[in-house]
């Protein structure tokens, strides 16, 4: 192998296979980068088992005067090319065990893995894509994803379903304790219900972040080809059935509150400084329990109480308020921020259905957005 | 106590008092802030023990209803002054055991600490002040403190050494594998040879990092008390003599060589990148030894050897090169990088006297530092 290629084009392609490479793993082979040059054209695979990464280089910042074959170290690689500021690289082999990086005054050799070690990685047949646009996907993913699991006590639930039929097309994440649920309308395809794990989604986000094009995606029994540009990133899903969620959304809401969502932040954001801290166990998680409670005159009081500490309440007065009853709720502001942070409006709504029952948040300019918490009991 | 303040104010002087306030200290009184208001003035101090910080307010955006005294707790207070958005803030005590921090519809209190409980601190006696232009103080520190020594076998070398005689200031700092030093010329006064600890000057600098304007220096047998506007800001000294560095330094050079700062920089980050990784047993330091020689038609290489990953080879032309013999002279990396960043200069000289004796960087415009590397032998 002996190619040149324009660093710019290298580095913006390694900064998607980076996406499937791990920093460790039980097969020392995946973390090299595998490439491949034809006569014509230049491909790099990356694969962590979850996911699959394979770029293809084929225009005329590349010259390749030999092709070849070849595995290299991949963290190393992506920092040497990362730091290198010439305009051309040359890499080239010698003696198939070394790779030489050359640009100007600079001689990196890398010692090489062996290419016939990489396992073959299985990309979904490229048959009968549905396509969305990328912005329509990044909102599926950003607006569920941090409702998943963190924990692995149902594997299921650590990423986020979605499940298409009659044309709409539903992304659920739930942690058990607070759920998201966006919906699009697709163009006709058949239905599927699938669950991609939440990393190969953080993942994929990352790989996609600056392309607002179409994408194609391809299904296969366990795995989920997405392509696009010269990029095919592919994941393993998750294997099981997801439960059933519809019956957890209310459908009736005796209380609406609607808040200028910047203030009512800023007012959880403050107030969550001096909420108790309850851990998880093995992890650093904080749920911050705080209180909001309807007042006198429509004026909303969000508040907690801290035994150590000391106690916080400020007064919010909402931009519209619908309600009979006084009511006194009480859950995760942590859960709160996350979901209030997923919504573009400016003003959003709390819909809430009694004091143990779950609520919901939409947003008047996410009209497909919903997202529930369940309330803690507070005594 | 009853006081009204611009939260600006008081943001600006917390940010100030939070650089002596420990997050953990086996005084608990110590994790809070003593305020004190007179009549006509407020003052904040916090303090853990190696730093002692002390605050003045006294000016029209302090309003003082009702002086007095109590202790709050640090860290809760800061934060949540910091998120409130309010112009003026009202502080105010409730029977001696709550402080409620109230602004606009916003009302937090906070169980108070025991003013009886907070230690009497004893500041320097401000007599005879050494004065020093803030950026002469931040330039002395911040060129010579990242070389002082992380590890407590010597605890005199985790401080910076300040010696005055004759008129010259020397601040020194190593850790016995390299050495930092550099000296400024100033007005009449006593001599005096003091060990700043390292953790107290890096909050010094945080401290007056947007000062420019005089500072006294007040200095006591075991304390340095520095003071500028409404601040005094005190450090423990570290106890011990200083030893006698001059004769590390050597004063012959037959090799001199010349080079771009930026492009010695970004060549030894870049070849580093592979240098073997030789880790202190605790800590996680990293030495990354590179080689520098001197080939023909006075090119320099700058390489490294890593069995497990690859070579790394760059050339350098520089700028201007003096030597009878050539020179292949080890060392790390690390150190090179972070004495080439003390320097201001655009061009530094490499002045090598042998390949295992101790060489020097100097800067065109850094005419009074001096940074001394000592190398390792290469096998």
């Amino acid at each position: 192998m002996n190619i040149t290629i324009s660093r710019e084009v290298l580095l913006e392609n390694l900064n998607i296979i980076s996406r499937g490479l791990p920093s460790k793993s039980p097969m020392p082979i995946l973390t090299g980068i595998k490439f491949e040059a034809t006569d014509t054209e230049l491909y790099m695979t990356s694969s962590n088992t979850d996911i699959s990464v394979e770029v293809l280089i084929a225009n005329q910042e590349l010259i390749i005067k030999e092709p070849g074959k070849t595995v290299v170290p991949g963290k190393f690689f992506i920092e040497i090319i990362r730091k290198i500021n010439a305009k051309n690289i040359n890499l080239y082999l010698i003696e198939d065990r070394t790779l030489v990086i050359k640009a100007d005054r600079i001689e990196y050799k890398l010692h090489i893995m062996d290419y016939m070690d990489y396992p073959k990685i299985d990309f979904v047949t490229l048959e009968n894509p549905l396509i969305l646009n990328a912005p329509v996907l990044k909102s599926l993913i950003k607006e569920t994803v941090f409702a998943t699991a963190a924990s692995e006590k149902k594997p299921i639930l650590t990423g986020v379903n979605f499940k298409h039929s009659q044309g709409n097309l539903i992304a659920t994440a739930t942690d058990s304790f607070r759920l998201s649920q966006k919906i699009v309308k697709i163009n006709e395809y058949n239905d599927f219900n699938i669950t991609i794990p939440n990393k190969s989604l953080d993942e994929l986000l990352r790989a996609i972040d600056n392309y607002e094009d179409e994408i194609e995606l391809y299904f296969s029994n366990n795995k989920l080809l997405a392509k696009y540009k010269n990029v095919l990133f592919q994941t393993r899903l998750l294997d099981g059935n997801y439960p059933d969620t519809s019956k957890l959304i209310p459908n009736e809401f005796p209380i609406v509150i609607k808040f200028n969502k910047d203030e009512l932040v800023e007012a959880v954001e403050r107030v969550s400084l001096l909420s108790p801290r309850d851990k998880e166990k093995d992890r650093e998680i904080t749920y911050s329990i705080i209180k909001l409670s309807i007042k006198k005159d429509s004026i909303i009081e969000i508040s907690t109480t801290n035994a150590t500490i000391g106690d916080a309440k400020e007064e919010l007065i909402p931009t519209n308020i619908e309600a009979n009853n006084p009511i006194v709720i009480g859950f995760s502001s942590r859960y709160l921020l996350e979901a209030l942070r997923s919504f573009i409006s400016t003003e959003i709504s709390l819909n809430l259905s009694g004091e143990i029952r779950p609520f919901i948040i939409r947003g008047d300019k996410d009209s497909n957005l919903t997202q529930l918490i369940l309330p803690v009991r507070m005594d």
